[in-house]
This record gives C-alpha cells, sequence and structure tokens, in this order.
C-alpha cells in the first residue's frame, strides 16, 4: 500500500481541507493573495494535514469545520516555515521549482511568511479549542527554536548526537506532534489516546527527518530539486556526518577537507561523496526504521481498522521512501 | 498629566507584565535568550500594554494572569514586528540604538522574529480565550498585509489616502484596537462597552502613526535616532507628502525631484525640506488631532474615574508629544 493509498482515505476531507486553505490564504490584495495560493498549491504531499485527517478517525471531534482548520493550520504552518527556511539558506530550488526568493525580494519574502504564519494561527484560532491553541503556539516557538539552534550550530562539527535531534525535532517532529497530538484533543480522546497519537506523530517526524536527510546524500539531484549534500554544504551536522565522523580516521579526512585551502576545487563534493559511500547512511537508515517502528507500536492501544492501517503504512512509505 | 502619569496608575501591574515578559521570551539556548531580552528591554514606552491594563479597569477579568499574558501578547507582538521591519528597511538604527540588523545575520534576525511571533501566540493563548485569541490572530493578518502593502505600494505617488489609511490601519492602529477590545472580550465586557473600547483603540492607533509619521519630516535626528524623511527616502508614502502633493505645482515640483537625475545631489534632502516647511504639517496634524478627539468621544459612555481620564490623558499626550 502506498501513501496516495493511504491518502486516498480521506481525500474528501483532503479536498475540503485544500479549499479552506486557499480560501484562507486569500488577502484583498491580489498580488499577494496569487503568490500565496501558488505557494501553498506548489506540489506538497500534504503529508501533515493527511495525518490529522486519519488520526481524526479514531475519534471524530463534533464538528468537521473545526478539524478542516486544523489540518489546514497545519499544512499553512509548514508551508510558513518553508518560505522563511528559503530566505535564510537563500534556497533558490525547492521541489525542483525556483523559490519565492528567486522573484520577490527577501523583504517581501519575509513578509509572505509571516502573512502565512498569522492566516495559520487565524485557522488554529478557528478550532476554538484552547488547548488545540496553546500546543500550536508551543509547537510554533518549538519549531523556530529548531531553526535558529540549525543557524547556531553550523559548521560545530562536534555536537553529541542529541543536538541533532533536539534540531530535527523543531524542524520536523514537533509539527507532526502537534498534528496528531492535537486532532485527539480536538476529539475530546482519553489521556491514554493522546498520548498514543501524539508518541506516533513525535517518531514519524523523527524517522520523516532522519530520511530526508539521508535522501540529500543519496538521491539524484533532478528528483531533489537541488544540489546533492546541500545540508553538508551549508555546515548542518545531519545523521550521516555524525556516524561518518565516529571514526577517528574518517573525521580527520572530513575535517582536512573542510579546512582545507583553495586548491581543493570541489573539497565540499569530495566531502558530500565520502559520507554518500560510507556505511553511514545504512546506520541513519537503520535509526529511521527505528523511530518509524516506535511510531507504529504506539498506536497498538488501537484496534485493526481502516485508518489505523494506513498510518501504519505512512510510517513504513515514510522510511523506504526515495525522495 | 504626562503619559507617565497616567501609566503610573497601572504600575504595579505594568512591573508584573514585564516580569511575565521576560520570562516568555527566554528559550533554552543561552545567545538566543539574550538577544530576544534585550530587545524587549531597549526602551519602548510599554503603550500598548498600558493601554490594556488602564483598559481592563472598566471591567476586571476575573483572573488576572490572563489579563497579564494579554498585555504581554499585544508587546511580543509589537516588538517582533519591529525587528522583521528593520530586517525589511535595512534599518540599522532605532531608537537611537543598533537594531538586531547590525549585529547578527538577516537570517538570524528573521528567526529571532519568528521567535517572538511564537512567543506573542504562545501568551495570547495562555488568555485561554478562543474569542481573544481569534481577535488577536486576526489582527497578526492585518498587520502583516499593512506590511506588504507598504512595500507593494512604495513609490507610488498618486495613491488615494484611504490607501494610506489602510496602511497605518495594519502598520499600528490594528494593534491598538484589538488590545483594548480584546481586554473588554476578557473582561465579559457588554457588546456596547466592547465596541467602545475597541473604536478607543483604533481612533488612537490612527493618530499615533499619523503623528509618529509627521515626526518623521519634523523631529530632529538625534531625538529620532534616524535621518529625517526616513519613509519619503524609501519610497513611503506619508499623510503629509499627500497633502502637499495636493497642490499641482508642488506636487511637480516634488516628481521633478523624485525623477531627477544624478546631479541634484541631494535631491531626496531638498524634498524632505519642501514637505517639512509646508502647510502639509498643519493638515496632517488636524487629522491627528480629529482621530484623538474621536477615540476620546469614544469613552464618553462610560463615567469619570482615575482611568477613565488616565486614556483621555493618553490620547492628548499622542498627538501633543514631540517624540
Amino acid at each position: 500500500m502506498s501513501f496516495l493509498s493511504a491518502q486516498a482515505l480521506v481525500a474528501d476531507d483532503l479536498a475540503d481541507m485544500e479549499r479552506l486553505l486557499l480560501k484562507k490564504v486569500g488577502s484583498d490584495y491580489p498580488p499577494l493573495t496569487e503568490a500565496l495560493r501558488g505557494l501553498v498549491q506548489s506540489g506538497g504531499k500534504r503529508v501533515r494535514p493527511t495525518l490529522v485527517l486519519l488520526a481524526a478517525r479514531f475519534h471524530p471531534p463534533r464538528e468537521r469545520k473545526r478539524l478542516l482548520s486544523l489540518a489546514a493550520a497545519v499544512e499553512a504552518l509548514h508551508t510558513a516555515t518553508l518560505v522563511h527556511d528559503d530566505v535564510v539558506d537563500g534556497a533558490r530550488m525547492r521541489r525542483g521549482r525556483s523559490t519565492l526568493n528567486t522573484r520577490w525580494t527577501p523583504a517581501s519574502t519575509i513578509m509572505a511568511g509571516d502573512y502565512l504564519f498569522a492566516r495559520a494561527a487565524a485557522l488554529a484560532a478557528d478550532t476554538q479549542n484552547p488547548r488545540v491553541i496553546q500546543l500550536f503556539a508551543n509547537a510554533l516557538s518549538v519549531i523556530v527554536d529548531g531553526e535558529l539552534r540549525q543557524a547556531f550550530t553550523a559548521r560545530d562539527w562536534d555536537q553529541p548526537k542529541d543536538a541533532y535531534y533536539k534540531r530535527i525535532y523543531g524542524k520536523t517532529a514537533a509539527l507532526f506532534e502537534v498534528a496528531t497530538r492535537a486532532t485527539a484533543v480536538l476529539g475530546e480522546a482519553s489521556a491514554e489516546a493522546e498520548e498514543a497519537l501524539r508518541a506516533y506523530g513525535y517518531h514519524l517526524g523523527m524517522a520523516f527527518q532522519i530520511v530526508d536527510d539521508i535522501l540529500d546524500f543519496v538521491a539524484d539531484e533532478t528528483t531533489l530539486g537541488k544540489p546533492a549534500g546541500s545540508d553538508l554544504r551549508a555546515g548542518i551536522i545531519t545523521l550521516p556526518v555524525y556516524y561518518f565522523m565516529q571514526q577517528p580516521e574518517r573525521r580527520a579526512r572530513l575535517m582536512a577537507l573542510a579546512e582545507g585551502d583553495a586548491h581543493a576545487q570541489d573539497a565540499m563534493g569530495e566531502m558530500v561523496r565520502l559520507v554518500r559511500e560510507s556505511d553511514a547512511i545504512a546506520q541513519a537508515k537503520a535509526e529511521a526504521e527505528m523511530f518509524a517502528e516506535k511510531a507504529i507500536t504506539a498506536l497498538e492501544i488501537f484496534p485493526p481498522s481502516p485508518h489505523h492501517q494506513a498510518l501504519i503504512d505512512i510510517a513504513r512509505y515514510v522510511v523506504a521512501r526515495e525522495f
């Protein structure tokens, strides 16, 4: 079963979420509306709202409108962080398309991201549930904290694995976690069910980001839509690099390249190749698989059902995917 | 009665708000915490939280903690928008101090602003009142919309007055309005009282921004902490410029300078001088006074009281202030 067939279970909800999202990102300034709609339609797989809509099948909230608001809030927040990430990284390509960055001034791009943050906040407020809103607001702090941490720890080669974990929690897992947990809260699930869905989202998000970090090394550039090894090029130490550096002689070789002189024209390319061809990739992959298994285990308190199976399938898909 | 004596009425609440704000902007990453605390402590007059705390005296909310959260949320959001404004404008000075901009990379500055947005959202969520949160989230959209509008309409010399109104509503009045209105909602005020406090905040905010836009021309640079006429230099058309342009021969002179060649070395300085020395300043001032009077009139439904008088005094102060 593929991601698409898991997603098909909630196709109707997803289509309504999409309509709500497009409506909510509209402003009364047409060029802005057009740009924002372009952004939210730029080909994401809607993984996060799909998780919300599937998780909701365990404890359907009384008002469907509020559930759709939550799903749209999660996707709007995700898109907002991508926009600011692209300004921060100076990224020119994402998903094989040029970023807003390349067409707008940095100033306008920052503000477009702010506008999406604002709309995400408004959508979260539309759930009318103070606890959901509070979880959402706290997740936003964790997300931004993760981005800042990434910026401040760039090129710090000897970070403990925990530092990496903390960063990818902020970067990805915090939003996955709030997506499934807030859905449980909205559906007035028991504390036990809330914890199970929170743990599913958290572990899935960790697996997802580790795989993203692996793909940054191993996927081909056409699929990535950006140069391979771009994290390492930007000095961001991900799990494959962490494992690579655990062997002193490999660490020394990488450091020599990192600190090498200008004669070593493609030192970066060589660093990326070294990591890609090492067993550090398999070590990182095994860790992603462990997180995905923990996500699946967290759901064991629920009886079998199509949506339960779909969430299991998504966890398997997340580690098996090649882009 | 000065602003400070009006503020003295709520000195205790304000001190507690300050403590809450400093606590909430802390992160577990010390350099970030230090930078953010520096930002929120960088000498603002706390006009907005003062309005919240004074407005609350009409209908004290049952839980003081929630009121303090609202006041701190408003100030945090205000500070967040300043941080992004400074990146967007490339500003190097604010209130006579160097901006975060000058010490951090744009990327880190964007993220610091995002972090403050996140903390503002968390503080708003702490009010536990869905309507307050919704008002707050919608105000955030209006604020960002105003910033975008300002960017997109720069150097559009023939904007109607309404376009200026819409921009300053986003830039300033929307937050003043939500400050006093959300306070009424939190205190479970009647619809009539909520509308009165909303109208007070709205009109006061409009007056405040018009005066800011006047001061940008007439205040001396030491007081401003930045070059005079910096709005006009950045192509932002404010009310004094609008009035100046209403006379065709003055408009023609300004346009000639704006489109002039590189020989006219200080064309910008000359433009600023022309506007400053014209009666457009007095016309704009009269309009600010009209807005301040409307703010005062909105409060007429309330019986006399020290906090009522303090809000009247603040409205008078806002138009009389010279910085």
